[in-house]
């Protein structure tokens, strides 16, 4: 395994090297991760330029570990009572290691961090590596997606178990937590990001956020959720109804923000530009006259964040690869009175390999709970 | 209510127009919320040389607010689909107020958005705010310890009911996640944090994230948990012992943490130096010979955020205030055998108002389960 943290960190080097940079100080947690296995609370690492160094704020004891850091990695721990910055530190290795210049992340380093390292080591020469850890992220490798798969399936349980129960009466916050619950008994780190549940005209927004509203009839009731296993998160939402028979209105919505989304799966291919999928999503929506009630975006990638690179929207610049796993998640809600969403975990495939794999199989189907 | 929040902008402006800026630019959440009343994701606040705004990455429908923003603000919402940075959007309508120069929070505000600050508003001599705001958030008003108080009800009554459950068999996990449910059924918006439940070898580590680790007879379990209410959060710890009859040792660690934890909370009053309260805590557990397993701080301030100034700490700087809540958190872990950690909220008072006002009020006796 540690040969593979080892590629990335190579990958990163070139690309900072060619940037004609010594060395890098990568300081955003799920990017220290990608590349050290390994992200212990403040730690950041440094791409010397003699020697790779994780820097931690404190002994592994007092902040547990998510992971082990890669063996090829010296750890680094500041003594406990000092109250060092680690980017500091690190900054300050990178020029007792003979660097003249420094690349470091600054989409991330708050401009009081990045002060404190240019006056402890006025020497450097502070440059930028820009997104270059997050775009090494998009494309994943199997092992990634084997753990995005897991939790995918765990997600699908977890959704499986709360459909076979009572759920009229019970309120978007219980709900919400029992999803969560169930989550980790079966067998996830925890929920990837915090569990949407929405009733009746709360229904169909994205990232609501439970409350006490309880269960009626009639309602729909809309779910998103997600696991994070081995720190990868995947995404799954499902609208359903309550009570025996849909209105009309909601059926026809349902099918409505159901063809959006099968129109977005279906537009996953490498190749692919990231804008003509979420316009593939949109169309359908906006024919039918809901453009206002549209979101900024129609999918997102996944993997060590909940919400990383790619993003699926009308003004995103880029294309698909293979082995991209994306989220396919249009929906319609309309203020008062409610709304679907409908939300997929994919990997883009080629077509040869079968086409997008879909990683949350719950089915999509009107269920009337 | 709009007059809280108006005076708090008010005294932030003498603030900053003393050190001769026209204008600040508050990014960091918890400021948004303090000065705004809420803080919708991605939401900034501008201190105008004409006139206060809310700037809001959407409409509120699609980034649910927390709490409603003071009504004498104006809510300036960015169109769904621009991808504008709402810090970029303000400093041009600081510049578009006529203001010559702007303070920002350079302790939050990442070198990218400072960049596309300076670039878009070139004109604009940019400074910065410090931790102003967060200065001013470390003396509470009646309402804000109110919250505080309530948010310490709840997490009581969670732990209350937890004790008179079965313990021994039960993961660390599933025990978090039940503290967690019972929060919300007693009001709490959700945890203050992430609940930690920790036993045996675990037990006693500040911090410890759950594990699959089932409690067993004879083991330490410590438990540290805090409500979020109306966006105040808090924070209590307690450690027990699984059986009937505790090992000698355990009551020996137990008192000595007791003691120092004592020892902390009677040093809190009006004028007491930050350093001085954690040294009253950590002396005990120095002199007992624990001076390695110690932690960072024995204490710090809690609010709208759960680890706000000031910081009980060796090296910390500066005086306790009135109506100020920290916690005192002393805890020894020995690694391999475990730990005891007992933690209070408690909101500092003068003598002639009895003292510090204990909020966390579960027993500290140390009780077998």
């Amino acid at each position: 395994m540690s040969e593979v943290y080892a590629n990335r960190r190579s990958r990163l080097r070139d690309h900072f090297n060619a940037a004609g940079t010594a060395a890098a100080l990568v300081t955003r947690p799920a990017n220290v991760r990608y590349l050290a296995a390994a992200a212990p609370h403040g730690a950041v690492l440094l791409l010397g330029s003699q020697e790779d160094l994780l820097v931690c704020s404190g002994p592994p004891e007092d902040r547990p570990f998510e992971g082990r850091p890669d063996d090829a990695l010296r750890v680094h721990v500041l003594p406990v009572h000092g109250g060092a910055d680690p980017a500091v530190t690190a900054a300050d290795l990178a020029r007792g290691q003979g660097a003249d210049s420094l690349a470091v992340e600054e989409h991330h380093l708050t401009v009081s961090r990045h002060r404190a390292i240019a006056a402890v080591a006025p020497a450097l020469r502070l440059g930028d590596v820009g997104g270059a850890v997050e775009q090494l992220r998009v494309v994943k490798d199997e092992e990634e997606i084997s753990c995005l798969r897991i939790g995918a399936e765990i997600a699908d349980q977890a959704l499986g178990e709360l459909l076979e129960s009572i759920l009229v009466g019970r309120t978007e916050r219980h709900l919400a937590l029992e999803l969560e619950r169930r989550l980790v008994d079966h067998g996830a780190d925890g929920p990837a990001f915090p569990t949407s549940v929405a009733t009746g005209p709360n229904s169909g927004r994205r990232g609501h956020r439970p409350t006490d509203r309880r269960v009626e009839e009639g309602d729909f009731l809309s779910v998103c959720l997600g696991a994070t296993y081995r720190g990868y998160r995947c995404e799954i939402g499902r609208t359903f109804v309550i009570g025996t028979s849909p209105a009309d209105w909601q059926i026809q919505l349902y099918d409505l923000v159901f063809s959006a989304q099968r129109a977005g799966r279906e537009a996953l291919a490498p190749g692919a530009a990231y804008r003509d999928v979420d316009r593939a999503a949109r169309h359908v929506l906006d024919s039918a006259g809901y453009a206002e009630a549209l979101p900024p975006l129609t999918g997102h990638g996944v993997g060590l964040e909940i919400d990383e690179d790619p993003q699926l929207a009308p003004a995103a610049m880029g294309k698909l690869d293979a082995c991209v796993p994306v989220t396919v998640e249009p929906g319609v809600h309309l203020p008062g009175r409610g709304g679907v969403r409908i939300d997929d975990t994919l990997v883009v495939r080629p077509e040869a390999d079968g086409g997008p794999e879909l990683l949350t199989i719950t089915t999509k189907e009107l269920l009337a709970l």
